[in-house]
């Protein structure tokens, strides 16, 4: 999927997402819950530690590709977390946001509209290269052609599960 | 000023300025300054508005510029808001990107650093152009510089004041 993502858009996106954080936090405080909205403070602390984690790979096209992929009209929501204590990785950037990308597309096609459908990814970086742990939960329609995309992905792949309410599978990437 | 605009970091400066906000409305909570906090998010809350009717201007590289000013490392702080209720305008973005642009440069050429420099813009759509009011305030060295700059503009440019505390001007720009 293609998006014109310049200052003026990227800034628009951000915003209508932060705005709802603040409203989030508002509504609670004029119901008087102080302890709630302390609680939404924290998640979204903890959410755009997640984001600096992932802004700070060296891993420009793939971090930009998951901090945008929420903007698209996919028909998931994605979320993700970068795991461990190595901070920057070696790959290349551009085959794997590129395999990313793809999969996103396909997965969409794959899946029902409008249903609870969640995508989580963890990223784990190594001495070597770095582990994805990819979560999908939600309503998948066409199984056969994603385990099909799966299994002749170039990539290492190992599936762990896939039913009709869920997909799940471990993508090493090694460093380059 | 020139910096590396792409999403990682458009976001990164975004998410910092937002994570501050955040922390200020936590910062009240936690002293059970209920009404400051909710005050503060009214003040967010509006800045986002005059963000948003900036963006909504179709002046694309004008309203980059001014969103990613406070980002570099001017020694002014620039503020905005957008007047009336004209909401789209047709002008030649490219030119009056670049005026403004030179225009900051030039003044941040002429101004003391590390003090507390403003810069106000008020924007007001109208009919045929757009009128802008600059406000400067704050500590201005070189002021006969500056004041050529402004006479030898190639633009409509009306100036008001100019000490060395203040500096104000109405620019006319005409629609394309």
């Amino acid at each position: 999927m293609e998006n014109n993502w310049d200052i003026v858009n990227v800034l628009r996106y951000a915003r209508h997402d932060w705005l709802n954080k603040i409203q989030l936090i508002k509504g609670n405080l004029s119901l008087n819950r102080l302890e709630r909205a302390q609680d939404i403070i924290d998640e979204i602390v903890m959410e755009a530690q997640q984001e600096a984690k992932l802004s700070n790979l060296q891993l420009p096209h793939f971090a930009a590709l998951l901090l945008v992929t929420n903007w698209q009209n996919y028909y998931f929501r994605l979320e993700y977390e970068v795991l461990g204590d190595i901070h920057s990785v070696k790959m290349n950037d551009n085959e794997l946001t590129e395999w990313t990308s793809s999969f996103f597309d396909f997965l969409n096609t794959c899946i029902e509209a409008f249903q609870e459908n969640h995508l989580s990814i963890s990223i784990l970086p190594e001495e070597n290269g770095v582990k994805f742990f990819f979560d999908f939960t939600g309503s998948i329609q066409k199984r056969e052609e994603l385990e099909r995309f799966i299994k002749e992905s170039n990539q290492e792949i190992m599936l762990k599960e896939l039913t009709e309410e869920e997909l799940s599978f471990e993508l090493q990437w090694g460093n380059t």
